[in-house]
C-alpha cells in the first residue's frame, strides 16, 4: 500500500531528487517519521533535523533540497504541496452511513444524497444541504437554513438559532423580536466545533464561499462574512456586521454590531473592533502581557492618562514662555 | 391568509394612515419587502427608502408618518410594536412531538405537558420544567435543575454541569470539590446556543425571571443574575458573582469571581470586571483598535507608564522651583 | 442514614470538638444548613455566622474552633477536608446504564467496562477510554482519540475535531491541511461543558494527568498541557502551545500559537499571551474597568502614548540645558 515518490511527484507536479521508487505510505513530522513517511520543511531552522530524521523523503524548496541528504520532492511552496499530498495519502472514506440512523431530519428538507449526516445530528424542517457536505455528530441546524456544497461542519456547531433581539416593554420586561430570517452557508466552508451562527432577524445571515471558521466562534444575526475570509477560534462577532473577502481574523477578537470591515483586513488575536475599518491593513488591540506587579502600576496610570496629558501640556506651555 | 392593516392596528392599539383593508401576510426589511409585507422604520435615516420600498405598509411614529407616502401604522415605539406584530403574523406552532421520541428523560422529572422537549435533548433525574418552556435540540440539563415557565433554551446549551472547584492535596494534585447545588432558571428566560450554566457548589446558581442570555455565555457556580438583565454573547462570568436587575452586559465581557454588580449597570462589549460595581452607570475596558504598527508603539509605552508619570512629576518639580 | 461526627473524624484524620455521636447526613453552607448538615469555615470573616447557623457541625482550624460554640471537626486545611468529606457523604452512584443505549460507538473502540458513557454521546472509530472515566451526555469524541482513567468529561465537549490548518492556493482559495494526529487525554483530568480540544495536525494534542479544564475552553492542535495545570472557563489556546505543569490559568485568557509557558506560571483572568513566558510568576493584561466617559479619554491618550513620551523627552532635554 502507498505510492512511490515518482507517483506522488507526478500528481503534485514536483521534481524528484533521489530515489523515485522509494515507497511512501504516510505523512509525519521530522521527529515522528519512520522509513515509510514523508515530511515537509519550509523553514531553514529545521535543516538541522535532516541528519536525524528517519523520513523516507522530504517535501521542500529547490534551495533547501540542495543541502538535504534525503530523497526529496522539490516544489515552490512545500506546505501547500504537503497539504495536497495529505489528501492523496489519506483519501476521504465515505462512512458506512451517509445518513446516520440516529440523525433526526425535519420535514421538507433537501439533503443531497452525496452529503454525509453524522450521528445525533438534528436538522429542522425545510433545510437544504448540498453535495459533498459533511455534518459531524451532535450538530444542530435550525429550520430553513441552507448549507452549500463540500462544506464541513464540526461537532456541536449550532446553525440558525435565534438572533439576540429584544425590545423593552412599558413594564421594563423584554419582548422577543421573532427571528424569521435564515442562515445561508456557502460552498467549501469549514465551521469549527461548537461554533454558533444565528439566523437573521428578517433578512439572512450569510457565510460566503470558502470561508473557514475555527471552533467556538459566535456570529450574530444578519452578519455577512465575505468569501475566503478566515476566522480563528473564540472570536465573537455581533449582529449586522459586514466582513469583506480574504480577511484574516485572529482568535478571541470581538467585533461590535453594525461594524463594516473592508476586504483583506487582518486582525491580530484579541483585537476589539467597535468602528468600521475602511482601509486594508493589520489592526490590533490590548496592552500586552506584564508581570502582575508592573501591570498594576500601569493600570493606575492608564486611568490617569488624560490628566497626565494635560499636565504635560501645561509644562510645555510654561517652557514655551 | 393574513390580516388587514385595520385588524393589526386594533391588536396593536395603533392608528392607521391610508388603506385599512390593505392585506398583510408577512414582515420584512424595507429592501426585501413585497406588496404583502409590513416593515418598520424608527430612525430618520431610513426615510429615503420610503420611495423605493415595495412594502404594503410601514410601522412608524406620527412624526415620520407625516412624510411617508405609504400605508402606515402609527405608534409611539415602532420597534416594540413591530416585535408584537411579528408574534401575530408568525404565531407559535406546536411541533408534532412536544416530547421528541429521541429525547432522554431521567427518573423523577416533573415536565409540564405544555413544555416542548426537542430532539436528542438529555435531561437528568429529578429535573423540573415549567409550562410553555421550549428546549431545543441537543441541550443537556443535569439532574435536579429547575427551569421555569415560558423559558426558551437554544441548542447545545448545558445547564447544571459541575462548577469548577478543586483544592490542592498535599502531593500537589487536585481534589475535586463535589458540586451538589443546582441551577434554578426563572420564568420568561432565554438561553442562547451553547451557553453553559454551572450548578452551585452547595447552594444554587440562580437565573432570575425575564433574563436574556445570548450564545456561548459561561456562568459559573453560585452566580446569581437578577431579573430582566440582558447579557450578550461570549461573556464569561465566574463563580459567586451577583449581578443586579435590569443590567445590560455587552458581548465578550469577563467578570471575575465574587464580584457584585448593582442594578441597572451597563457594561460595553469586552469590559473586564475584577471589582464590585456599586454605582449604576456605563463601564468599559480595553485599548480600542489601532493599526498594528502604532499599537506596538503604544504597548511599549503602556509598560513604561509609571516611569513616564514619575518623570513628568520630576519635571513639574523642577519647573516649580 | 449518615455518619456520626466521630466516624467522619476517623476517615478524615481530624479531631472532634463536642459531640462525637452527632449525626451528619448532608453538607451545606452556614446559611442553608439544618441540624443534619456539616459546613466548613476557612476565613475569619465567617465567624460571625457561628451564632446563627443551624449546622450540626463545622469543619475548621484549631484556631477558629477555639471560638466556635458548635460541634467541630478540627483540621489544618478546612476546604481540603471538606472536599474529602463531600466524597464520603455523596458517594458516586453508578448510573443504570454504564453504556447508555443512545450512545453511538464506532468500530474498534477499546472502552473499559468500568467507564460510563452517557446519553447521546458519539464516539468515533478506534477510540480508547480508560477505567473509571465518565463521559456526560452529548459529548463527541472523534476517531482514534485516547482518554485515560478516572477522567470526567462534561456535556457538549468535543474532543478531536480537526485542527485549524489551511494553506492558500494559487487562486487565493484555501486548501485544507488534513489533521491526522489525535488527542491524548491523561488520567484524572476534568474537561468542562462545551470545551473543545482539537486533534493534532501530524503529531498529537496532549492533555497531561490531573489537568482541570473549565467550560468553553478552546485548545488548538498540537498543544500540550502539563500535568496538574488548571485552566478557568472561556480561555482560548491556539495551536502548538506548550504549557508547563502546575500552572494556574485564569478565565478568558488568550494564548497565541507556538507560545511556551514554564511550569508554575499563573495568568490572571483575561491575560493575553503572545510571547513565551520563561520565568514562573504572575502575569496580567488589560486596562481594568473605568466609567465609559473616563475610559474614552484614556483610550484617546493611549493612541498618543508614543507621542506623549516623545514630548516628555523633549521637555526633559529643554530642562537639562
Amino acid at each position: 500500500m502507498g505510492y512511490t515518490l515518482g507517483q506522488l511527484a507526478k500528481q503534485l507536479n514536483a521534481k524528484v531528487k533521489g530515489d523515485k521508487s522509494c515507497l511512501i505510505s504516510r505523512a509525519a513530522t521530522l521527529t515522528q517519521a519512520d522509513s515509510t513517511a514523508i515530511c515537509y520543511v519550509e523553514q531553514a531552522k529545521h535543516v538541522k533535523q535532516f541528519s536525524t530524521t528517519k523520513a523516507a523523503a522530504i517535501v521542500l524548496t529547490e534551495e533547501l533540497a540542495a543541502i538535504c541528504p534525503k530523497n526529496a520532492l522539490i516544489v515552490k511552496k512545500p506546505r501547500l504541496a504537503f497539504a495536497k499530498l495529505l489528501q492523496i495519502l489519506y483519501p476521504f472514506k465515505k462512512p458506512k452511513h451517509t445518513l446516520h440512523p440516529t440523525a433526526v431530519i425535519g420535514e421538507g428538507c433537501q439533503i443531497d444524497p452525496e452529503a454525509v449526516i453524522g450521528a445525533n445530528v438534528v436538522i429542522g424542517d425545510g433545510v437544504k444541504i448540498g453535495a459533498g457536505t459533511y455534518i459531524n455528530a451532535n450538530v444542530t441546524i435550525y429550520p430553513h437554513c441552507e448549507i452549500g456544497e463540500r462544506t464541513l461542519i464540526h461537532a456541536g456547531a449550532v446553525i440558525g438559532a435565534d438572533g439576540f433581539g429584544f425590545e423593552t416593554d412599558s413594564d421594563g420586561s423584554w419582548v422577543k423580536v421573532l427571528q424569521i430570517g435564515r442562515v445561508k452557508v456557502g460552498d467549501d466552508v469549514e465551521i469549527g466545533a461548537n461554533t454558533t451562527i444565528d439566523r437573521g432577524a428578517l433578512d439572512d445571515t450569510v457565510i460566503g464561499n470558502g470561508v473557514k471558521l475555527d471552533n467556538q466562534i459566535m456570529i450574530g444575526h444578519n452578519t455577512i462574512i465575505g468569501d475566503h475570509t478566515v476566522i480563528a477560534g473564540c472570536t465573537a462577532i455581533a449582529g449586522s456586521v459586514n466582513i469583506g473577502q480574504h480577511c484574516l481574523i485572529g482568535g478571541d477578537c470581538s467585533i461590535g454590531d453594525h461594524v463594516m470591515i473592508k476586504d483583506r483586513v487582518m486582525l491580530t488575536g484579541g483585537a476589539m473592533v467597535t468602528k468600521s475599518i475602511k482601509t486594508p491593513g493589520i489592526y490590533s488591540s490590548g496592552t500586552g502581557l506584564m508581570s502582575r506587579r508592573d501591570w498594576q502600576k500601569s493600570v493606575v496610570r492608564f486611568r490617569q492618562l488624560d490628566t497626565i496629558y494635560q499636565r504635560l501640556r501645561e509644562l510645555e506651555e510654561k517652557n514655551r514662555e
